[in-house]
């Protein structure tokens, strides 16, 4: 066991029950202080603490880091120095907030100085994501999607039960929790008409996801193997791949989903790392056929993270939509970098990997509202009495993701975004 | 006609007959000196210029720039300070050049620092490519493919007439001119097969494109109309996105091209301004049906490029398999900015747009091997007599590109790549 990872450690800062922050988790992240300094922080319960501030002080200098690693605008630099160092840090960290030690516990003039409120803080991106790919590894959501836009009886395309299908995404529109999002425009072809029209999407949908961040792993040329895969994955997030149904139907064909994606993506702005997650390992679902051996892995490489979705309308009424769970996957983040790299494709730190929708096995454990309102032939019914077929202007989706075992739970945060009404062109 | 542009100038500097590189031309790269120094830079005739030796000596002291402004690895916050200021620095170096200017001419110490011959210098990539999309907005290669994989009745997908179809590309494997590239593997389904097999491609392909790079354009959510699209375009290059044919049919669908193209894509190093493209402007190639109201453009927006491709075999002959026209594109660059942006997708300075495989209308003008030969049902003799369905390992791929007008060539340079044999996975 990872010594951070202990069960029996507690911290001398306060952590409320049920927080997804413990001194177990020690996620990664980007904020702006009280003063307007950005600086990389990490989280224990309500309290963000400045690494940037706790480096100069001092209190990493065993380590070898560089004198500004944490004074940067985003984790890049810090993610490139690889899975050692984070080891390192993340160790260090547990060290001085446990209850015990009294290095930091008895300084308060330098607790005025690396400790936050989170609310006197905000959350910026936690790293400049140079690429970003999205999978479509779910097996129930894969097959959803297939009974319901092509033939039910043979729901899954023939690629899919032998790679990882996946496409590049748009990194630009990638987003913190807490952007809102506004309705996009686009073409769309209304039913038994013979040319688009022009409007703001009908069908604005989430798609529950979560996501991974790289380390640099390869030269160009130079395929990763299965096994050392996760040697090369910092942490995860939560991860909300918008998308307009009716832009993406008509755009689709035949080079993949364009502008009904790339408007907006949400993610949560904590990255829980590989490390955090290690008690939470559970086995993949068994496949069949048996994969290429370039995809065959061995060990545990699921993640038993139960996740959730909520929608909030303007009246502060909230309706849990969704939940479900990511050990659902088929394919597993490990094939999918083995997979992404088989070709030679160069991997750089930042860049982030989607799952693709997270769907189980119950109708209330799917991942989108395309498949919720099963393409619009059903309405979910909220709290308020109000019904939803697709997101309305207004509404807040939540997502929400944590792991818990032997009396520790860590967690994602939440994404929480707003999906505001369609911008006046004409202005 | 704006200054730089004025054909009866010239340079001091000599301009070998046919160069791609007037003092007309002036583009803008990065490159390493000889004392392995990495700068901004520009060429005339076969003369590359440090322009961050230029500014740091005053020649640019007109023009409000910051002063580490070329002394970059990358041209993106050359190309965020906006249009105003590269029409400056790009009027600027015409000017100094100039042969009747005698203030750098007369300077023999200056000219020492400031110039370099071409073949004491290394090209590097001039961008930090944040996002890249690739268009498919050459009607005649649309339909060729759709022909050759869909109904050749029915050869165009509904949507193609209506926008420019596009998909998200992968940034990290993009390299410049003279990066060789290695055979990729992956997943592939032999004829008649129900498992796919593991292996290098043996259909890997050339597509001649082109493509823009943008500067910094719009905040998320916020559309850029037809009419200002080209205001933030920077300059065009040269793009070979090499394909691996028998990769991309098995893992296609329903998510769009990924592997087959993520292994590399090349460009010249070149960047070719908005602005030096000016006097080669022609008319775009009627439209019907009339596009929708957002992507009606005014005026001539396509531009009078020729293009060309040569096969360089291990043995130095040199076959041209391809002369088109960057003329033909059906959709225009203004046009793939306003729909890219149309549902609020953020530009970034630094993104690039390739135009998808430029095919003219006959047979010698097709823009990939699939099309040459006719998804290889017919084979290309080359000069030494061998034969080409695809591209062989050790063939270098070369492509060229020009406009030329009133006694002016303005050219690209050249993208030169060599295809290596896969690497051996055992090792």
């Amino acid at each position: 066991m990872l010594k951070a990872n202990d069960p029996s450690l507690s911290s001398w800062l306060a952590v409320p029950e049920n927080s997804d922050f413990p001194i177990q988790n020690i996620p990664f992240g980007v904020f702006l202080t009280r003063d307007d300094i950005i600086t990389i922080g990490t989280r224990i319960g309500d309290h963000a603490i400045d690494l940037g501030a706790l480096h100069q002080l001092g209190y990493f200098k065993e380590i070898p880091l560089t004198d500004d690693i944490f004074l940067q605008d985003t984790l890049n630099d810090f993610i490139s120095d690889g899975k050692k160092t984070w080891r390192l840090v993340r160790n260090r960290i547990s060290e001085l907030f446990e209850k015990n030690n009294q290095e930091l516990q008895k300084n308060k003039d330098h607790q005025k100085i690396v400790l936050f409120e989170m609310d006197e803080i905000e959350m910026k991106l936690p790293v400049q994501i140079g690429d970003y790919t999205d999978f479509y590894s779910s097996k129930e959501h894969a097959t959803n999607v297939g009974k319901m836009f092509r033939d039910p009886e043979n729901a899954l395309l023939p690629n899919w039960l032998h790679l990882p299908v996946g496409y590049h995404g748009r990194s630009s529109s990638i987003i913190p929790s807490g952007t809102p999002v506004r309705r996009p425009y686009g073409q769309t072809l209304p039913k038994g008409a013979e040319k688009p029209v022009f409007g703001p999407s009908r069908l604005v949908d989430f798609e529950l996801e979560m996501a991974f961040i790289t380390t640099d792993a390869n030269a160009l040329g130079e395929p990763i193997s299965v096994d050392e895969a996760e040697d090369y994955i910092f942490g995860m997030v939560l991860f909300n791949d918008w998308s307009a149904r009716d832009l993406q139907k008509w755009e689709y064909v035949p080079l993949g989903p364009f502008l009904a994606k790339s408007f907006a993506s949400s993610i949560s702005p904590w990255i829980v790392t590989l490390d955090a997650l290690e008690p939470f390992r559970v086995e993949s679902p068994k496949q069949d056929p048996e994969p290429l051996p370039y995809l065959k892995q061995k060990g545990n490489k699921s993640f038993d993270i139960q996740l959730q979705v909520d929608i909030k309308t303007d009246d502060g009424s909230v309706t849990t939509v969704c939940n479900t769970n990511f050990k659902y996957m088929y394919w597993t983040m490990s094939q999918q970098l083995a997979h992404h790299t088989i070709n030679g494709c160069k991997i750089n730190s930042g860049d982030m990997m989607g799952s693709g929708t997270i769907s189980g096995p119950t109708p209330d454990s799917y991942g989108s509202m395309l498949e919720l309102s099963w393409q619009g032939t059903k309405e979910i019914t909220l709290k308020n009495g109000s019904t939803r077929k697709f997101i309305a202007d207004n509404d807040t989706v939540v997502m929400k993701g944590h792991c818990a075992k032997n009396g520790v739970r860590i967690g994602f945060g939440e994404i929480s975004t707003k999906i505001l009404p369609a911008i006046d062109l004409n202005k």
